[in-house]
């Protein structure tokens, strides 16, 4: 019962976390809504572990979808008005809710936690630099517990050990399944796997 | 016996086949020299099925290698003072050989056929765009007898029946071989996979 009894005291919103539950459960699914609370779930344990915010991790997570059920046209307007990479636009909808999410939540709820922001800009497809918090969202969305894909217990078992690792397989696994699939790449996707290797091996 | 016969009738280049293969022979060790000769065998079946030409498909396969042995500060002091895309410095020297390769061929043998000179140019991380003997020696590079893989059994069927098919298959494996073994990936190999998605589901 943890979750419901968190009380934000930091000031990164002006919202009650029950006020956050209302307003999202407004704009999505009831399945997104179960699948954005399986993710504060593991956001919250993650943030645990490996020292994180659990308040950012609560607040970010429960965004993370924020714009995910927007028409296409409305997120690739607003890519547009805020000079947003447009070549965005030719690498599908699925990439769009992130960076777009972020700007409405700070626009229509007022949050401006730069780190809460990012995580849920970053949360579509990871970047070269990422907060911890922007680490743990990106993980949780990828390993909450009714994702079922072969490679989801190998990401769950890094995700205790390291969460830069879980990160790193994360981008991985979901380059190779695209080019699997024979499906075009988001150049930033892979200037964020490039500049992971780097990292990744430096700490080796 | 046939390639040993072949004459060159075109006037692509001022040597003799025979030339060529002293010019070559003089610049790489033997094992490097027999592949060389094992990828024109390719390339010659190849160009005969797909309706290639066959004096260009030798002679790209002959040069292909060209500058492959060269230390990395001569390729790199060429790709500076040809005014090619400086990034490729940062994804080793394993592409760098095809593009220098290409102006070598040019300037110490004559060469000067666009499609000879992009095939070289191109076989080290193929292109968006891919001449028909820039796609034979891009594919037999890959499939020469003595490559030995799980994937080269498949890319072999595929070249006899589409080169195509084959062409975009390599890129598909050769990324996936590199996120695999943890390596960074020059984006426009990144590039070159997302125009060839585009090409075969067109064709589809």
């Amino acid at each position: 019962m943890k979750n419901k009894e968190m009380t934000y005291t930091n000031n990164y919103i002006d919202q009650s976390r029950a006020e956050l539950l209302t307003i999202i459960h407004s704009k999505m699914s009831e399945k997104r809504f179960q699948h954005t609370l399986r993710v504060e779930k593991v956001a919250l344990q993650l943030a645990e572990l490996h020292g994180g915010d659990v308040e950012k991790a609560s607040i970010a997570a429960l965004l993370h979808d924020y714009a995910k059920e927007l028409p296409d046209y409305v997120m690739s307007d607003r890519i547009i008005t805020e000079n947003m990479d447009l070549d965005m636009l030719n690498y599908g909808n699925a990439i769009w809710h992130g960076p777009v999410g972020a700007v409405l939540v700070n626009e229509e709820l007022g949050v401006n936690d730069e780190e809460i922001l990012s995580a849920i800009a970053q949360h579509t497809i990871g970047a070269p630099k990422m907060s911890l918090t922007s680490q743990i969202i990106f993980v949780a969305d990828y390993i909450e517990p009714e994702r079922d894909f072969p490679e989801v217990k190998e990401a769950r078992t890094l995700a205790k050990k390291s969460l830069k690792q879980a990160v790193f397989y994360e981008m991985r696994q979901t380059l190779m399944h695209l080019i699997k699939q024979n499906k075009i790449i988001y150049p930033k996707s892979l200037e964020s796997y490039n500049a992971w290797v780097s990292r990744i091996e430096k700490e080796r």
